[in-house]
C-alpha cells in the first residue's frame, strides 16, 4: 500500500498543460505516421537546479518507450518532437528530472568567474562523475571510459584550474547526460492517447458518384462494371479517394419517388439511403450493381489508377431489411406495433426506421454493427463515411471504431455530422478519422477566415481533421446556385488548397447547381432516380480541378492542413492566404476573387519577413496557373482578378532564386 | 469484468469543458463556505432528444450526495450553483439523463400544432407516466398520486384533446421531473475536488508587524506585551489579521549585523529569519518575546480586538538549530562536512542552512515539519504565512497543507512566492490557501488592468487568491521610494479595493520609504534591527486605511475579488473601475490617480448600462470619501484627482434612489 505522501512524493517536478492532450487524456490526438508530433509542456521544479526532460512514446503493442529529447523554449514551457513511424494507436508522456551535474556546472562556473573558492565545489563535481561510473545503470561503456579518464585526470594534479578545466569540458556533458542517474525522475501517469493513421486520413481529395448512373443512359441502371468504365476520368482528375453512397440492397416499403415524393413510379429505383430488401441488408450488395465478385473487380480497377474505393455506412433500415423480422429487438416497437420511421418533426423519412442502440437488443446489435464494418473490410474496403454519426450514440463510435481498427489500423471514417460544433467535434474526439465541415456555407472573407482559424489555431487541430466538400447530394450551396461557372472555380480552388481532405461531388465539375426552387436541394436529384450526365458539357471546370489535384501532390505544403496563414489584402472580396512547410522551401501563396460577379483587385504584402527579408527587397515567384517566373520587388504588389477571366492566382515564392533550385 | 464496450455503453452523453475543473480534477479548485460555487460545462447527447443535468455535491465525509439542478443557458452549455455550508474538503460532479417525458412533450406538441395525428403519442405518453408511478424508485408518494390521477383522467376519455392536454399540464411535467426514471444517467467520473475555506481565507486586510520593534524604545526588545499594547491602534485601522515573521529563538552563527552586513555588533539581535538557537527551534519562542502564556495571552487579546494572529513558517535553520545535532540526517552534508548555506550564487545568505527533502530524512523530515505547523495550530494559530515554498518541493506542500486542513480545516496558508508564473499558480494548486503577487510592481493602467484581468478572468481565479501587499519587510518598492505621500495613499486604494486579500507592513501607513541606495531594500532595516517609529509621525495615512478597511467591511461589492470590472475613462493615469454584487445592489466604482505628481483629468463613462439604463439616464451616487450624494445625468462625466487632495474617488451608484435604500 503506496501512502498518499509517497505518491505524491514521486512526483517532485511539475508537468502540466501538456499539447496535445485531449480533455485531460480521455481521447486520443491524432497524428499520420511518418510525420513529426510537436509536444509541448510546462515543466518545473521547486528550487534553482536544473532539470532536463524527454518524451517517451511507443505503438500501444510495443513493449519499450522510445525517448525523444524535450528543450526549453519559453517560460518555462518545454518541447519535443517525435516521429511515429506505424499506422497504429500510440501512448506517449512526458519525464522530467533534476539534472545534478548540469546544476553543479552552472553553480560552478558563476563561482568561479565570481572569483569564489570553488574547492569543494570540485570535490562535489568529481563525485558525481564517479557515481555515473560506478553507481549508474545507465552508463553505457564507452561513456564510462569517457568518465573514468575524467576522474584520473582529476585526481592526477591539484591545480584548481586544470581540475576546474577537465570537468567542464563539452564531453564530459555529453557523457553524464547519457550516464548520470536521474534525480527526481517524474512521469506523467497515465500516458497520453495518440491515434496514429496513415496519411490518406489527413490528405485526400475525394471524389463522389453514385454508381446506378454512370451508365449514361438514364433508362439503364448503372453497374459496377459502368463505375470501372468511368475511373479513366476521375483519376484524370487527379482524386484519391471514390466514394460511393450506399451500395445495398434498396427496400421497396415506402419508397420515395423523384423528387423526395411520397408516390414514386413503378420503375423509380428509391433512395440508396433506405437501405434493405428481401435481397438482403447492409451486407448484400444491391443486385442491379452488380455481385461481389464485379465489387471486387472495380476495388482492384480504381486501385490500379491509384483511387481508393469509400462505401458508405448508414445505420439505418428500410422496413423491408431483412433484420426487422430476424431480430426484432434491435428496434423501437411502438404501441400499435409499427417502428417508429426516422423524423425531425414535423419532416418525416417515411423509407427509413431507425435502430434502438439501448433496446433489448444491446449490446448484440452493436457487434453486430461493427461486423458489417468488419464485413466491408475484409473486401478491401477500408474508407467509411459515415451517415449520420451524430443521432447514434458516441459510446457507440468510440467501441466500435477502435474495433475496427484493432485489425484494420488503415480504416477511415468520415463523419457526416452537419449539427452544433460540439457535438462534431465530440464525434472527432471519439474516434471519426475525417469530419464534414461548416466550410460549404463559408464564404465570405471573415466567414472563411474565422472558420479556418478556429480550425487550425485551436485544440481543434489535434482531433478533427476536416473534409471540405464543396457540394454533396444533400446540399447544393445557395451561392453555387447563384454565382455561376467563376463561383465553382474558387469553391474548389479554396476547397482544395485550404482543406487537407476535400470532397467533389459529380455533377460540380459541370457547374450543375439547379435547385428546388427556395431550396439547398438539387432539382431532380440522384437520390431519387438515376441520372445521365453529358461529362464534357460547355463550361466544365475539370481543367481547374486537375490543376488543383496536381498542385496538391506536387507540393508539400499543401499536404498539411493546420498551416495555412492569412496575410494583408486590402480587398474583402480578396482571401490571401499562404501554406508553407516548417523549412519554407515550399511556400505557396493563394489570392482568391470571393466575389463571382465583379473583377476585384487590391494591394496586398508578399511575405518577405517569413524569410527574414526587408520590405524593399525583391523576390523570384512562379506563378502555378500560367507557369510564369518573375520577380516581385518590394513588399506591397497589386493583383487584378477577373471571375471570368482569372478569379484565382496561385504564386510559389522562391527566395533563393532560380539557380538554387 | 466489465468490457470495454459496457464501460463506455453508460456515458451516453458527453459532459465536457467542465469549469471549474483544475487539470483534469488533479487539483481542488477553491471556494468559500457559504457562498455560491458556479459550475458551467458542455453537456449533449446524440439525437435530438431532450436531455437534463444536475450538480452532485458533498464534503469529503458525507455520505450521500446534494443535488442542484443545472440549466441550458448557450450552445450546449450548461450552468448550476450550490453552496458548501462547511468549511472542509467537497466532491462535486455532473450528472446528465435523456428526459423521455420532456422529450415527449416536445414531439407531440409539434405534431399537435402541425395537425398531425396523435394517437400513438398518447399512448407512449400514458405509458410513460404508468412506468413512473409503478416502476420509478425515485417517485415519492404525493408525485404518484399525481400521476395516477393522470392515468385515471386519461383513461376516463377517448377524447384526444383532452387527454392530451390532461398530459401536458404543467405540475405533470413537475412531477415527472421528480419521479420518472432518469434514462441513459451519466455521471462524470471521478467527480471532482473542492477546498472549501472560511471566509478569511478569501477576505482579509492583514497587517505585518515585526513584534521586538513594538516596545517604542530601539534600546529595548519588544515584547507580545508590548503587542499586545499595539493592538488598539492596528484594531482602529480596520485591519482583520496581524502577522508576525518568525517568533522563534534566533541562531548566532554567522548573524547578520545592520543593514544584512556580516559583522554585527554584540547587541544586533540578528534576522529572525536565522531560526534556531540552543533555546529551541521552531516550536520554541525566541525568550526575549515572551512565553507561551505571553503568546497565548497575545493571541485571546487579539481576539477580543476582532483580529486573527498570523505566523511565519520559514523552513530553514540557523546554524546552530537544534536539529542539526539532533537529526544530521535531515540536511545535505558536502565533502568538507558543512552543510551548504542558502546562496542564489553569487548571492549568500550565511545565517540560514536548508533542510534536504529527499535525502536520507525522508519522510521523517516531512512529518516533523508537517508537526510544526500542527503545533502551532493547538497553539490557536491557523494563518501561517509560507517564506519561500517555490525552494522547497511541491509535493510536500500538497502533502502536508492537506494533513494540517483535515485537522485544521480553518488552516490558512499564504505562499511566499515571488518567482515565475507557472511556479506560482502551482503553489497555489497544490494548496496554498493565498499568494503573494506581481500587485507590488504593477503600477501603470496597463500593468494593473492586464494582471488583473488575467487574475480575475481565467481559470487562475478559481484556485489562485492573491495577497495584494503594497509593501514587505523585503520590498520597499521603487514607486514608493519616489511617489511621497500620494503614492502611499493611491497604492492602499489599489490593493484594499482590488485585492479581496490585501497587507501592509507597518512603516507604509507613516510612508516610510527610505531605501538602500539604488536598491528596493529598507534602510536600516528592521530586519537586522529593533526599531522605534512615531506612530503619530506627520503624514501618515491612517485615516485613507481606515477609511478603506471600514468600507471593505460594509460593502460585500469588496468582499469578492473576481468581481472587477474596468471602465473607459479616457486618461492613462487614470484606472476606473467597479465592482458589484451580482444583483448590482452593491455597486462601487472607483477612480485612481496613478500620478503621484501631477493632477490628472478625464472624461469616464458611468457604467448606466450595467442597469439597463439608456446613455442619457440619470443615477444617484453617493460620495464615499466625503459622504456626498449627487445625480449624474447622462453616462460621460468628469473627473479631476489633485494628488495632494484628493488622489482618488470612490463612488457607491445607487440606481433606485435614496427613497428605495
Amino acid at each position: 500500500m503506496v501512502s498518499r505522501l509517497e505518491k505524491l512524493a514521486v512526483q517532485r517536478i511539475a508537468i502540466e498543460g501538456i499539447s496535445p492532450e485531449i480533455d485531460g487524456g480521455r481521447f486520443p490526438a491524432k497524428a499520420v505516421a511518418g510525420e513529426p508530433v510537436e509536444v509541448e509542456a510546462d515543466i518545473f521544479s521547486d528550487g534553482h537546479d536544473k532539470i532536463a526532460a524527454a518524451l517517451l512514446y511507443r505503438a500501444e503493442h510495443e513493449a519499450d518507450w522510445r525517448e525523444a529529447p524535450m528543450a526549453l523554449f519559453d517560460n518555462d514551457r518545454w518541447r519535443g518532437t517525435f516521429i511515429p513511424e506505424l499506422n497504429a494507436r500510440y501512448l506517449y508522456t512526458i519525464i522530467a528530472w533534476r539534472d545534478r551535474f548540469e546544476s553543479w556546472r552552472d553553480e560552478i562556473s558563476k563561482k568561479h568567474a565570481a572569483g569564489v573558492d570553488i574547492a569543494v565545489e570540485l570535490v562535489e563535481g568529481r563525485n558525481l562523475i564517479e557515481e555515473a561510473v560506478s553507481a549508474s545503470p545507465r552508463a553505457g561503456d564507452e561513456d564510462r571510459g569517457v568518465l573514468a579518464a575524467v576522474i584520473a585526470a582529476v585526481d592526477a594534479t591539484e591545480d584548481r584550474t586544470t581540475r576546474f578545466e577537465a570537468m567542464m569540458a563539452a564531453g564530459v556533458s555529453v557523457a553524464m547526460e547519457r550516464a548520470a542517474a536521474r534525480e527526481a525522475l517524474t512521469q506523467r501517469e497515465p500516458p497520453l492517447p495518440l491515434t496514429v493513421d496513415r496519411q490518406r486520413a489527413a490528405f485526400g481529395a475525394w471524389y463522389e458518384l453514385m454508381p446506378r448512373s454512370m451508365s449514361d443512359d438514364p433508362q439503364r441502371h448503372g453497374t459496377f462494371d459502368d463505375v470501372i468504365g468511368k475511373l479513366d476520368y476521375v483519376s484524370k482528375l487527379g482524386f484519391d479517394v471514390l466514394y460511393f453512397p450506399p451500395i445495398h440492397p434498396i427496400g421497396t416499403a415506402f419508397r420515395k419517388g423523384k423528387n423526395n415524393t411520397l408516390t414514386p413510379g413503378p420503375d423509380d429505383p428509391g433512395s440508396p439511403y433506405a437501405i434493405g430488401s428481401p435481397e438482403g441488408g447492409h451486407d448484400a450488395i444491391h443486385p442491379q450493381l452488380g455481385s461481389f465478385e464485379d465489387f471486387a473487380r472495380l476495388v482492384k480497377a480504381a486501385r490500379d489508377q491509384g483511387l481508393e474505393i469509400a462505401i458508405d455506412f448508414a445505420i439505418q433500415c428500410s422496413p423491408d431489411h431483412p433484420w426487422i423480422k430476424d431480430h426484432p429487438e434491435w428496434f423501437d416497437w411502438r404501441p400499435d406495433g409499427t417502428i417508429k420511421y426516422a423524423e425531425n418533426p414535423p419532416k418525416k423519412y417515411q423509407d427509413i426506421v431507425n435502430v434502438d442502440f439501448y433496446g433489448k437488443g444491446f449490446p448484440d446489435l452493436w457487434y453486430a454493427l461493427r461486423d458489417i464494418v468488419l464485413f466491408w473490410a475484409r473486401h478491401e474496403v477500408r474508407i467509411f463515411r459515415v451517415d449520420n454519426p451524430h443521432t447514434k450514440p458516441f459510446p457507440f463510435w468510440e467501441w466500435m471504431i477502435a474495433e475496427v481498427q484493432t485489425q484494420y489500423p488503415d480504416a477511415i471514417f468520415l463523419a457526416e455530422a452537419f449539427t452544433r460544433p460540439k457535438v462534431m467535434k465530440r464525434l472527432a474526439k471519439v474516434g471519426f478519422t475525417q469530419s464534414y465541415s461548416y466550410f460549404t456555407w463559408r464564404n465570405t472573407k471573415w466567414e472563411l477566415t474565422t472558420y479556418l482559424t478556429e480550425l487550425t489555431q485551436t485544440d481543434s487541430k489535434f482531433v478533427m481533421r476536416p473534409n471540405f466538400f464543396v457540394n454533396t447530394p444533400d446540399i447544393n450551396p445557395v451561392f453555387l446556385q447563384t454565382s455561376g461557372r467563376p463561383g465553382f472555380r474558387t469553391r474548389l480552388v479554396l476547397a482544395a488548397s485550404l482543406g487537407g481532405n476535400y470532397g467533389v461531388y459529380s455533377g460540380f465539375e459541370l457547374c450543375e447547381a439547379t435547385p428546388v426552387p427556395g431550396k439547398e436541394e438539387y432539382l431532380d436529384s440522384e437520390k431519387y432516380e438515376i441520372k445521365a450526365w453529358d461529362w464534357d458539357r460547355p463550361g466544365h471546370i475539370r481543367p481547374d480541378i486537375a490543376l488543383m489535384n496536381r498542385l496538391r501532390r506536387a507540393h508539400p505544403a499543401l499536404q498539411v492542413f493546420a498551416n495555412v496563414t492569412f496575410y494583408n489584402a486590402w480587398n474583402d472580396n480578396i482571401l490571401y492566404y499562404g501554406k508553407a512547410t516548417p523549412d519554407k522551401t515550399d511556400f505557396i501563396l493563394f489570392a482568391v476573387n470571393l466575389d463571382p460577379h465583379n473583377a476585384q483587385g487590391c494591394d496586398f504584402e508578399v511575405p518577405l519577413w517569413e524569410f527574414g527579408l526587408p520590405d524593399e527587397a525583391s523576390i523570384e515567384a512562379e506563378d502555378l496557373v500560367n507557369g510564369n517566373r518573375f520577380t516581385w520587388y518590394g513588399k506591397i504588389q497589386h493583383v487584378w482578378l477577373d471571375p471570368h477571366n482569372n478569379p484565382y492566382a496561385i504564386w510559389r515564392l522562391n527566395p533563393l532564386g532560380d539557380t538554387a533550385r
